[in-house]
């Protein structure tokens, strides 16, 4: 079975994390939006596509897999983990690699916030007063606290599976996704907060010279972070 | 087995997404925050528990259920729907009520952000020129743009088990919750907006009337909506 990635084609943004999981499991799959106009790619057909889906999402990454329809982040890496051993298969760990996938979205969601403040529908330069207060309190309060509970998760061993870190999950790719994210955005926070996540940013390392996920780097299906995606580098809100 | 839920005692907030999936399930629990201060009650013997919890929580709620130990709202959901007949059995059902909650859950967060845009770390009344452009915005684009998604998913039958609907899930609980949070915090909005949502009122309608949930909302167990939760009522920010 082919899977179908419906995404923007423009962006990381949370497809990145759907993308990551499918690379490193060798599945077969197609970025749809991304295919050329011909072959059903554009954002325009993916808008009309993601209102003919059954259930409906109610935003992208939608992951079609044959007869099942699965939106919301979490909860595809939830189906991809457990059709692809990336995530353990007993209750305990499914759980808990569920638990810190959602807490790199609630993490997610507020380094996104952080340059929308007042509204995903207005341009940042419309709200570019309250987005500098909020890149204050995220670096100086969201960020460390984030940073040190996955430093804290991590544990000696350096994976997000606790006891048994040479099984890679989902939430470790995530987690190097979102380090990256965070890199990118807020390159002179993470230089400072990043001595205290050598845990985080060694795991980062790590995933990054995993052969799949190194062939899938140096590839045209990664899309470079840029300044339309969740994570964006302002340098006004760094520091 | 006795379960025991860790969250702030004195409010509904994400915790409350919990208490109605275990009220619904007769299951037997102990709001342990709730408690006396002598039988480990108070906000500071629950900050003192969460540190020492294994697997650290990033937040709470947290339900401990025997040797697990389970944070992140939807994740608690996911393993009481599976334990207590509240969520499909089989994958496809379960992965999309999964999917339902996770969008109750991202609405949760931007309702709570409108009244603290800037951060959670500061107060309202610190922030109230951002929460009110926060609150049109959210008024205008966000609010509508869920109950309309709400309302496409209940479907005729008016319930998140599409075709099914004598079933409950929890993402029926919670979109009950989402309604009259929603309800407590913007009146007027939602006076006017509700026009538009009758399945979902009617289905937060036919979920308080269930007996356990009946009970429970009669019950000093259940903490009335008020001003330190997630849905908040600021006549300024409504209309």
């Amino acid at each position: 079975m082919v899977y179908e990635l419906h995404y923007w084609p423009g962006i990381q943004g949370r497809g990145e994390f759907v993308r990551l999981a499918l690379e490193e499991a060798g599945a077969d799959y197609r970025d749809v939006a991304r295919l050329p106009p011909g072959q059903g790619g554009g954002e325009r057909a993916l808008a009309k596509r993601l209102g003919e889906l059954d259930p409906p999402p109610f935003a992208p990454p939608v992951l079609v897999a044959g007869e099942l329809v699965i939106a919301q982040t979490a909860n595809i890496l939830l189906f991809l983990g457990a059709r692809h051993g990336l995530a353990p298969p007993e209750e305990a760990g499914r759980l808990w690699v569920n638990q810190v996938q959602l807490t790199v979205a609630d993490l997610v969601g507020e380094a996104h916030d952080v340059h929308h403040p007042i509204s995903a529908g207005l341009y940042y330069e419309d709200q570019t007063a309250a987005a500098a207060e909020r890149a204050l309190h995220f670096r100086q309060e969201r960020l460390p606290k984030y940073l040190g509970y996955f430093e804290q998760l991590l544990g000696v061993g350096g994976g997000v599976n606790r006891g048994r870190e040479d099984e890679l999950c989902y939430a470790d790719l995530s987690l190097f996704q979102a380090a990256r994210g965070l890199q990118y955005a807020f390159p002179i926070a993470m230089e400072r907060l990043g001595r205290e996540a050598p845990r985080l940013l060694a795991l980062a390392d790590r995933i990054e010279r995993r052969p799949r996920i190194a062939a899938y780097l140096a590839s045209p299906r990664r899309i470079a972070f840029n300044q339309q995606g969740i994570f964006r580098h302002y340098p006004e809100l760094d520091g």
